[in-house]
């Protein structure tokens, strides 16, 4: 396993940590992989892949957090688009842990020009890392992408950024508890990097107006004093965490999903479209 | 230590946990106790800290999350409203945890008729509980709690709300990882309790209100493909949660605060207003 990285420093520390078996300094002293995975920012994923394919890699993935823009911009037969629904608010080698996809769904977008046995390949790959392949479409990713990860992020950061404006801010922050700090983790990670994924989800704007909306609502009904639909609001919002709290998650060792590495996936080398259809041929528990 | 609870059983399970020593199955049955704490839903507090203070207690205490209200409807020396900053989604003596105050933050607003003595007896009974008294106004605290507890609960009931009303929410929601299950698990939280929170918290409405507009604002920089915009707006966030992620906090055993028990606070029996001169008296962190 050879690794490349824009701060040779940081390879070398990939190598003496054990993540990579070499480095090199540029993506020409790769040569022709048998398997070439991309984890750049998201604006230099098409561009990496291209240069990789045409000096003769034969299967390259990627693991970008938006989908729709890539496989628009790249089709060629050895290219599958992926994203590992894994991960934290750390980067870098250090941030890295052996772990980190073990039981999570990691989803794998190609297109009806993908070869079988490109698929296939990178299908072993995350296998390897016991994660479970999620075959789906690049815009229905990101639709969910932006439901489950983009929107909440926004979410936090918005959270977060409410307490920072106020002019006692620091002081009313002395009295956060865990719950605060639960809901605003996920905005420590990069503004650069979530400012890409925000631009090229394009579902993440018409996702987020409407949680703004949502939440004006909350606000008059409160105003209002309407019980009945703060009480019916708060339980929609129940019924969702608690089922997302009953579930098997990345980075809980103890509750491994028992699908872990073997769990049936849909038919080599075909794209699924519509997300429930999907997911009921991917994923045992749908059924 | 006697304990008395709407449910008999419920009682009953504290004392076999240990958490009292007796229980009785009326407030009438507790007599004259030297200090009462009331745990019950917010909309009864003070009708029953009312009869504990014709009964002859000494005094009592609330633990309820808006004080505002409880403030203004129960005007007596010997009743000190509070708010430990610590808590879970459980509820019941079977969710208790003998740490579940060290290190946390624990609210006291008394009045200008609260006697001395009653403000020094509860916050002896806050340091018992490991943690840290601070002495807020009712309303410098219900506008804190609002932006710390209040508003970031609903808007993790919005984020999970909004998974929950798509056609495909189940499908999706196979695909979330621990930063949705983060962002969304205070939402958990009884809805019936959180809807008399919502409506009870006078400064809740508005900065929920605020919330809304700020993502509507963030859902229009995605549009606008705003980048400075949206980096700026990220970046506030990233700071605020930057900062409460490095805080010891409760439920951290192994990073407990250097002021655990032992914190200076500020003058007995005389409620600070101005949240940032308060919490500058209260805690030596803010000097």
């Amino acid at each position: 396993v050879s690794g490349v990285d824009r701060v040779y420093e940081r390879a070398q520390l990939a190598r003496r940590l054990g993540a990579i078996d070499t480095c090199v300094a540029t993506v020409d002293q790769l040569g022709r992989p048998d398997l070439a995975i991309i984890a750049t920012p998201p604006d230099q994923v098409v561009d990496t892949a291209r240069r990789l394919l045409e000096q003769g890699a034969r299967v390259v993935t990627d693991v970008g957090s938006v989908k729709a823009g890539i496989v628009d911009s790249l089709v060629h037969p050895g290219f599958v688009a992926g994203h590992p629904m894994a991960g934290s608010e750390g980067s870098g080698p250090a941030s890295a842990r052996p772990d980190m996809f073990v039981g999570a769904k990691w989803v794998l977008s190609p297109t009806s020009r993908t070869f079988p046995h490109a698929l296939a390949e990178v299908r072993r790959l995350v296998h390897m890392m016991g994660a479970i392949p999620v075959v789906l479409d690049a815009r229905t990713h990101d639709e969910a992408a932006a439901a489950i990860s983009h929107v909440p992020h926004m979410a936090a950061a918005a959270v977060a950024a409410l307490v920072g404006r106020h002019p006692d801010g620091d002081a009313i922050l002395e009295l956060a508890g865990g719950g605060f700090r639960d809901v605003t983790r996920i905005a420590k990670g990069d503004p650069g990097m979530w400012t890409a994924i925000a631009i090229d989800n394009p579902y993440l704007a018409g996702q987020l107006r409407d949680l703004g909306e949502m939440i004006c609502g909350v606000a008059g009904a409160i105003a209002d004093r309407d019980r009945d639909r703060l009480r019916s609001f708060l339980e929609s919002g129940r019924v969702v965490a608690t089922k997302v709290a009953a579930r098997a998650l990345p980075h809980e060792p103890t509750v491994l999903p028992s699908t872990n590495g073997r769990a049936p996936v849909g038919a080599d080398g075909e794209a699924e479209s519509g997300l429930a259809r999907a997911m009921a041929t991917s994923m045992p528990s749908m059924r």
